[in-house]
């Protein structure tokens, strides 16, 4: 850590009023940053976890949600006779017999007006799925239809197709964001540069689609869904539905991740439930393949536009910077296009700085945060143009990012809680072996080259939050602590937490994760990179509350005062007497039907810091210029996330989010017909996700050091960053192998060809 | 009340060292009190409710328990050749390749030495259940048969087949009970009288068989199992299994009944365990109707002998009693055998009194607690034995009980926290309109008849508990308290409870049961009528800590002070100005994130008061002097509980234990073959347990209005006293209309005519 900052003594309150002891250096652990195996690994590998997809229930039916082919239309009829005459056929709901369920003030759950291809109208259940999707097929539908735009560029044209009453600009109008004067900045600059970049729609793509089981028992619903979040759904779609929250309850044991798609409550939740009330019978709706693209949202497409001023000695003297986001039709979800900027605006010293952002409203179903939303498609851009113009400049790309390294946020003018920014240059370049050739140098067809990109993602968690331990009689314990379980592992570094805390092995904590109807909330939903540095201090806490009840049972024991007693090394003991104690387990032993639960909150983060994270990363490709393919040979990841709890996790999280962030900046890209505004690639196999055979051999994941004190357990997150620091460096590194920019992801082979021919 | 009883304050210990107010009249509550519906009764209904008996997980396999067809036997050789190849059996194990796994000191789990019919000596797994029977069937077993005593009069006799090494007594000798001179107070009395009665072996009969299906995931053994507590059978398997109890799970959200016979772990769960882990697959085991007879246990067989002494004015002036009770082949169980005597003990008032209890070992199975353990065996001999002497005295039967009364526990000489007794002798007279006819003088052929029989319970809850109550933003309220759901509405009133002192509607507190990886244990297991006066003292406190928190929040919010602030119908407001407040929902509505969770503990029982139930039956029966049969028609019951929480389920608890009472009164026996010790009626149709047709058209609930003292809900418990006093009244009422007194249980057809026949 650069400088360690004072933080106020309520970051450290822990139970009855007495403060936390300091972690500190992470080698006096004995369970946390260790790497204790992931929970559940081995229900997942042989099979055995039940997710919300497996999910089946007795007399239960299906439900087939109906979707608009067109782009823009007015839905004038709907024959539902011969799907209904079909055998197994239940219930056929369409704009003209379903209730009028608002979603949102623009539009009804089955609306007749339609403004994107995939927006469902009608539903039908049926005996089975097959049926249910041929009832569906069966439906004679009348359109009345209206003129489309398609694309961000377009809809901002004069005369483009209206979607929006008030215009097709999100708002109105940009959003503009100034520091300082970047007139004056220019004018001050030895070098001026100017260049737009472009990135292009992801998808999620979660293995397991989105869908649910839903179940009506008397008065409650029970919903089998696959969410990110059991109590945020569960919270939202009561007061949609109009029921007390404890009417609602949502389960998911496992899910086959999210990534942003399955953050809270979604239209087909409502469906589902007034499906099942109308049917009488449980109904399952999900969604498949085809239709989870063009509905379960993605990432926005954006133009980015930069102009750059920067001084001979690499000083950036100012900055403009222009985003184009899409947004699709709706106000809904809209501000998820135009999300990016804070890396321009954070990541390096710029005193005259001035950003732009603006939204697209366009025939297209809406974005929504994916994987590190904004910074990702920020940072994708902006560390092509710092390694442009560091290339002007003839400096080092990381040189000329050191230059302008700053440890105050910018924008609030507050020192960060931690920054591990140039460590994360120093130790990666150093696994790196960072020694990036001439652009271009490479000999032969197959070009070899490196690239660096800096990253950084902001730490959301400021909430409190709360979680409760149980102690057992045989020296074990509970954790009660509500939340689902999204795949990165949650649910094992909050047991080491515990553990570490009641200094016990981290088998020896239980969590089960994923039932609103069990599990008190403790993490309204796993977004953002939080999940563990909304919780984990409340573990925390909740542990030391049981200890200091333990302790306090330990000294009615023993005959002495609890403040004379200390846990160490699994045993209480007197503090000026160590050979006088009791082993952990005689003191639970004792506790009879007495057991200890201990609750804990997390502090609220303390006020005149700002919690970013940052990291560094380094890639080398090879790209065969006789085909254009890029193979991504290795990568070294820094990422400044405070304590890393478990590293074999952290590594998980890292490998993982750099092979997302690798797919996006060379090969998944929506393609659209931009007339019909259908997808043309909507499928696994033409949408480009990478497979075992692109994942690159070696991605080295490496721990700055960070210990932020912002937070008892030092942590800040880690789910997001490893996506944002792909792309500059691949495509850096692809320069570097080829000696030409292509600056419009993702970086396809027909790209590659295309520009090396114009060069040559 | 007779009178009330000061209790130490300690009883009425609230959060944070206050008291917690007394509840006061039954009619001041809103929510504690009223008949609210009970909770999983529509899941039930409707077959949603899934017992452990519906679970069936993929690849599962099927064991089937091979049992000694001897009732003592050396098993010298099993030849599993035949069986072995069957195609679908993966594995058989029999004393001679099992694991050596000790069950108790005096047996294996697969024992060659086998001491009753049904008991386990091999199991059988196979893919599917009948090749697992067919297999079992195919099994040479070769039995060195040994000499084998039935019934306990023959064990007891010189020369019988010995059980234990150390002879056929239980123990070596009777057990004694002495207080005053019984020879000085025969010699005082007018009329000395002695009887002896018998009572015959009642099997529990639930409804869902037992057993359960394991799983082996990883280190983790998880069991859907139909016990009476989850955390009670996981403590004590992970014991035998050497295991920390967080590698057990215990699961069963509904389980079909158990009156005794599914507390604790069972020989089935290791050997599911076992069997699991041998086969590397999902096992389920679930008896058969015909093997549950023989081995799951039963009321024990009793002979009880007594001997009086009483005055002309109905003083007793002394008893004699001596119970033989049938223990089983092993010390495992054998004590309950030979639990009767306290009613005897305790309920009337006698100075002078000797009990002696004498434990016969046979070859048969052992025997268990079942609903009202001891005192049903008890009290269905005493309340005949009390109504002959006021019958010899010329006395009204309940006048006599009444000259007897007494409020002292006279084992322990301290007085009781309450006693209903008088009142329920009173009300019950009252509301069945108490006015027997002469015995025997109804004419014709179908005679009528009215008895009375008294009753008392031991209170066995005096251990501490523990429970938690997580407030939700919407108001609503979730209740962490862990125990299994046996059936008898302990959820519903528990939450009446949580909701009372939140000042909330009882459907607005939620909860679920039956899960150890998921509740906070809060009862081991539910036995002894003490779920509801354990669980719910600690889940008032619970709310009582949730509602401070919540007065604290308001307090801040309203800049007040927290003292200065009351809950009141659902709003907090100011003591000194009630105008001022704030709803409920609206202070959950700010607690944001920061959810508040109420944790709660049970205060010890008071020391120096003896907690004992009590109650009244009058019943009215028409016996059929031609067919012998007895047809109640109709019956009042007075419950002396402490306060009735829910009076519905309060009824529902009395008319099952009725009806459980009638059948082992009228109907149930098991018929046993002296020689061979085969049970000649192991099956619904011939066992005699009551059905719809038995069931008397009107049984009247009473509550006597006993409000305890020594919990702060003032309950005592309610789930085995309606057995107790069935059998008495009944039997009376017999007598009442017949004139001839059947002193040997159940009073069936054929005793009825061979008795009117032996008297004419």
């Amino acid at each position: 850590m650069a400088k360690e900052l004072k933080m106020p003594p309520s970051v450290m309150e822990g139970p009855a009023g007495t403060p936390l002891s300091t972690w500190g250096d992470p080698k006096d652990r004995k369970v946390v940053g260790k790497a204790v195996p992931r929970r559940g690994a081995l229900d997942k590998v042989t099979g055995r976890a039940v997710y919300p997809y497996d999910v089946h229930l007795p007399n239960m039916t299906y439900a087939f949600i109906v979707r608009s082919p067109r782009a823009h239309a007015r839905i004038t009829a709907v024959d539902t006779a011969a799907a209904g005459k079909l055998p197994g056929v239940r219930l056929v709901l369409t704009p003209f017999n379903a209730p009028k369920i608002p979603w949102t003030e623009e539009r009804l759950l089955f609306d007749p007006m339609v403004r994107f291809v995939g927006q469902e109208f009608a539903a039908v259940v049926a005996d089975d799925e097959d049926t249910a999707e041929e009832a569906a097929n069966l439906l004679k539908v009348k359109y009345d239809e209206l003129p489309a735009v398609i694309e961000p560029d377009d809809a901002l044209k004069p005369g483009a197709a209206p979607v929006q009453p008030a215009g097709n600009m999100f708002n109105g109008k940009p959003e503009v964001y100034q520091r300082g004067d970047p007139e004056k900045g220019f004018a001050e600059a030895d070098l001026v540069y100017e260049q737009t970049y472009t990135t292009s729609v992801q998808h999620h793509t979660a293995l397991e689609l989105h869908g649910c089981v839903a179940l009506w028992e008397g008065g409650t619903l029970t919903l089998w869904d696959s969410n990110q979040g059991v109590h945020m759904v569960r919270d939202i779609l009561a007061a949609r539905l109009k029921l007390p929250i404890n009417r609602v309850r949502i389960v998911n044991e496992y899910i086959g991740a999210g990534y942003g798609s399955k953050n809270g409550p979604k239209t087909y939740h409502v469906i589902a439930a007034v499906l099942a009330q109308r049917v009488g019978r449980p109904v399952r709706i999900f969604m498949t393949r085809e239709d989870n693209f063009p509905t379960s949202h993605h990432r926005p497409k954006t133009i980015q536009t930069y102009k750059i001023g920067v001084k001979k000695d690499g000083t950036i003297t100012a900055m403009t910077y222009r985003l184009v986001g899409q947004c699709g039709p709706y106000k809904e979800n809209a501000i998820w296009g135009v999300r990016g900027g804070d890396g321009t605006r954070l990541l390096y010293k710029c005193a005259n700085l001035r950003t732009e952002t603006i939204g697209a409203h366009t025939h297209t179903q809406a974005p929504i945060p994916c994987r590190g939303p904004g910074d990702t498609e920020n940072l994708y851009t902006l560390e092509i143009l710092i390694d442009e113009v560091a290339e002007k400049l003839g400096m080092d790309p990381i040189e000329f990012r050191k230059k302008n390294y700053t440890d105050v946020d910018q924008m609030h003018n507050e020192p960060y809680s931690s920054i591990g920014l140039l460590e994360s240059y120093e130790m990666g370049a150093k696994a790196f072996g960072w020694n990036p050739q001439k652009p271009g140098s490479t000999a032969g067809p197959k070009k070899r080259g490196s690239g660096v990109g800096a990253l950084l993602w902001h730490g959301t968690a400021t909430e409190q939050s709360q979680a409760a331990v149980v102690l057992q009689a045989d020296g074990t314990a509970q954790l009660l602590a509500g939340m689902s379980n999204i795949g990165c592992g949650t649910e094992t570094v909050l047991c080491q937490v515990a553990a570490e805390e009641l200094g016990i092995p981290a088998d020896a904590v239980t969590i089960s994760l994923g039932d609103t109807a069990n599990h008190p909330y403790t993490v309204n939903s796993s977004y953002g990179s939080r999940t563990v540095s909304l919780a984990s201090p409340a573990v925390r806490n909740a542990a030391a509350d049981a200890k200091r009840q333990l302790i306090g049972l330990a000294a009615r024991l023993m005959n002495n005062k609890a403040e004379e007693l200390e846990l160490v090394d699994g045993r209480i003991r007197s503090k000026s007497d160590s050979s006088k104690g009791m082993a952990f387990k005689d003191v639970t032993a004792k506790m009879g039907r007495e057991l200890i639960i201990g609750t804990g909150r997390r502090p609220a983060n303390p006020t005149g810091y700002s919690v970013e994270l940052f990291g560094a990363h380094f890639v080398e490709v090879e790209v065969d210029t006789e085909t254009g393919h890029v193979q991504v040979l290795r990568a070294a990841c820094a990422h400044d996330c405070g304590r890393w709890l478990n590293p074999r996790l952290a590594e998980s999280q890292i490998q993982g989010g750099f092979i997302q962030g690798m797919g996006m900046a060379l090969t998944e890209e929506r393609i659209m017909d931009r007339r019909s505004g259908h997808q043309l690639n909507a499928n696994l196999h033409e949408y480009g996700l990478p497979t075992s055979m692109d994942v690159p051999a070696q991605i080295v994941a490496i721990d700055p050091g960070t210990l932020d004190l912002a937070t008892n357990t030092n942590v800040k997150g880690m789910g997001e960053p490893p996506v944002t620091g792909a792309g500059g460096a691949i495509a850096n590194a692809v320069y570097n192998a080829i000696g030409v920019r292509i600056r419009d992801y993702p970086i396809t082979p027909n790209k590659i060809l295309a520009a090396l021919k114009a060069k040559a």
